[in-house]
């Protein structure tokens, strides 16, 4: 049986738009791993009226209902004594957890009084399981109750994440029974129409396994899902799907269940023993930030240079002032010499130079907002894309360090850049 | 008359995880700003059995439906068809919307053929009011039918927003009669908890205008909203209860109405004629990257060096080798000079060094995982702050940019540091 799912976030904060509800994106990726069908979303602010309706709305749409947020100590977290009345439980205090919480504040504030609201967080629904929470001080619980599983976790993000992983996952494993297996597919350099026309004739055919599109930021995920009675069959009717697909678009694809284009990229070069060093205008920093959101990155990546001023392009990466002057900053043969000038200054294996207009000012018309040069000096050359990026600030910059690190990776698997 | 609106997201994509459903904040915020309560958030699939259920369901519950996604050229896209028969109406081709359609493709595709589905997006429903799309290819409309205003956005949210901005705005704003303002209240360096106890008093005593707190990584934000009959009342009504805030808070609100931190601190720059450049480790380009996604930054950020290698530390920086190897490249002194060379070499006003660990590897007994050095060179000399930041690696980075920027300001303000 496969069990379907709703999500109920309780909070007044994302009904005012102060913060994006991740942890329904969170939760939903891991019950997609899980084989468990997610049919609804649902956000209510902190209002036991109507959390009390919404959660009676998913008893009749949803065999599992998982909330997050309102499990804190302030007097507008009510998650869990409404949902407690909606199944006919009752609140019990828990002394560990209450014990628990004073030892929490006790190393935190060292000395300051615990505010008492605190304790709050130890009374939990009779009979439930109890989610310990090693990452925050409210816990989280499970019961089953009128045919339905209710789970509660907490809202703080990676509160949430943590206790959905540890606590939520095990739970829910126990209930189900068939094997499902996802592939992703990464691609970058093809628009999300483009695929979807290339594999139209294949997606069309498919049940299981079954294979769907789906765009983010100048790039297209495509995600191949199997369900079977073992991993082995489930994978067996994935591959050769999967065959045909790299044979439909090819290089394109820049990894199949990968994190992102840069863990792609440190991997190649921590695999070929290689180093980069970036120089950033227009991006400003984007590009290292990325690669050093990645843990390990030091492996690989030696540092960069986030030159804004054109004078940080002279000083710190020797770009000739003449050319700058000839050319323009933003120009092929400046994109060029920062690539080169980071790369030696650095000593790495490939020195990466990024300059553009990323406006909204600063375009011309020969210019226009959206220019960018991304280069990539190498031992074997240097080579540049011109690239058009549009007219949003926040896009251009994400597309050229996308391009940066494309062309990383076609270097290092020798295809043509 | 209080309106009362629910936003519908359409879209297997935000079920399955793989986007964040960020329209739903983007709408909540605009509509929170125009006075109208925002009571339920839904996500559903491209499913239309279930969209149609969603829209009975808030029917019943809302006054203002607004829908994001579901509007583009794929077969799965049936947000209009769909919300057209809940609401009794057929759908309408619209010749002209058709026609700058092929244009737009004509002007992208250079020479490609467009693929013919794209039209299904000149169909509205009919007597609706059209919201060009200047910003993609899918337009979208409002209508008003069976006592509910109706509106559907696109879901790619830059179009989402611009349209939101555009055309949902004037559209809601006919609607309205009461004037409601907020003022937004940021703080750091003090935590929700705190910042709640602190007001609490204020707080409960309080009907017209509201307080309420919202926490951020490391910030906290305040919003005091008040409704009245005109802007001027509105203000009044605020005005004690702003510098109440102001009184009992002090210098750790950084800036009412403000973007965020790095808004604030590139603002306090600009006015003071000052520059800065920035030396990072452990952060390795986010305050760059954070300082730059601000247009206009260049007029204060001349740039920054990632010295994620000691090799960069002392080759672009001047940081002395032997004060890496007897220190550690994680101490005050390190940071300090990494702080003072960067402001240096690149001859700015002021110079922020961050050195730390942020793990999840790296960590020792005597310098833990969340060990961070922010130093700030000035003109006047250099400051230092020495932090424990717990054990996430996004949050060590977050936080520490988050410091350095509070010193800048707190610098720049004559506030101590």
């Amino acid at each position: 049986m496969a069990y379907c799912a709703e999500i109920i976030g309780v909070g007044t904060e994302l009904l005012l738009g102060n913060i994006v509800n991740t942890d329904a994106r969170d939760i939903s990726e891991g019950l997609s791993a899980l084989g468990i069908n997610v049919y609804y979303h649902t956000v209510v602010g902190d209002n036991p009226d109507r959390l009390r309706q919404a959660v009676e709305i998913a008893k009749g749409r949803a065999d599992i209902i998982i909330t997050t947020g309102g499990l804190g100590p302030t007097y507008d977290d009510m998650t869990k004594e409404t949902l407690a009345r909606c199944f006919g439980k009752t609140l019990v205090y828990h002394a560990d957890i209450g014990d628990g919480i004073r030892a929490f504040f006790a190393k935190r504030l060292s000395g300051q009084k615990m505010p008492e609201n605190n304790l709050r967080q130890a009374y939990l629904p009779e009979g439930c399981t109890v989610f310990e929470n090693a990452w925050g001080t409210a816990p989280g619980c499970a019961f089953f109750a009128q045919g339905k599983h209710v789970l509660m976790l907490p809202g703080p993000p990676r509160e949430c994440r943590a206790m959905f992983q540890n606590c939520a996952v095990p739970y829910l494993k126990a209930l189900s029974d068939a094997e499902i297996l996802s592939h992703n597919i990464h691609i970058f350099g093809m628009g999300e129409s483009s695929v979807e026309e290339q594999l139209q004739d294949l997606m069309e055919g498919l049940t299981n396994p079954t294979l769907a599109p789906y765009a983010k930021t100048g790039e297209v995920m495509l995600r191949l899902t199997a369900k079977a009675e073992s991993e082995a069959v489930a994978e067996a009717l994935m591959a050769p799907v999967l065959a045909q697909v790299r044979e439909i678009l090819g290089d394109v694809i820049y990894g199949v269940d990968v994190d992102s284009l840069e863990t792609t990229v440190l991997r190649l070069l921590a695999d070929a023993n290689q180093t980069i060093a970036v120089a950033e205008s227009c991006t400003g920093g984007l590009l290292a930030k990325r690669l050093t959101d990645i843990p390990g990155a030091s492996k690989s990546f030696i540092g960069g240079v986030s030159a804004y001023a054109n004078t940080v392009k002279t000083n710190l990466l020797g770009v000739d002032g003449i050319l700058i002057e000839e050319q323009g900053a933003v120009s092929d043969p400046v994109a060029r010499a920062m690539a080169q000038g980071v790369k030696c200054r650095l000593g790495t294996d490939f020195g990466i130079g990024i300059t553009g207009i990323a406006g909204p000012d600063g375009g011309s018309e020969e210019k226009p907002v959206g220019t960018v040069f991304v280069a990539m000096a190498t031992e074997t050359g240097t080579f540049v894309r011109a690239l058009h990026l549009g007219n949003d600030r926040t896009r251009i910059r994400v597309m050229a360090v996308h391009h940066a690190l494309d062309m990383v990776r076609r270097y290092l698997t020798e295809l043509p850049i």
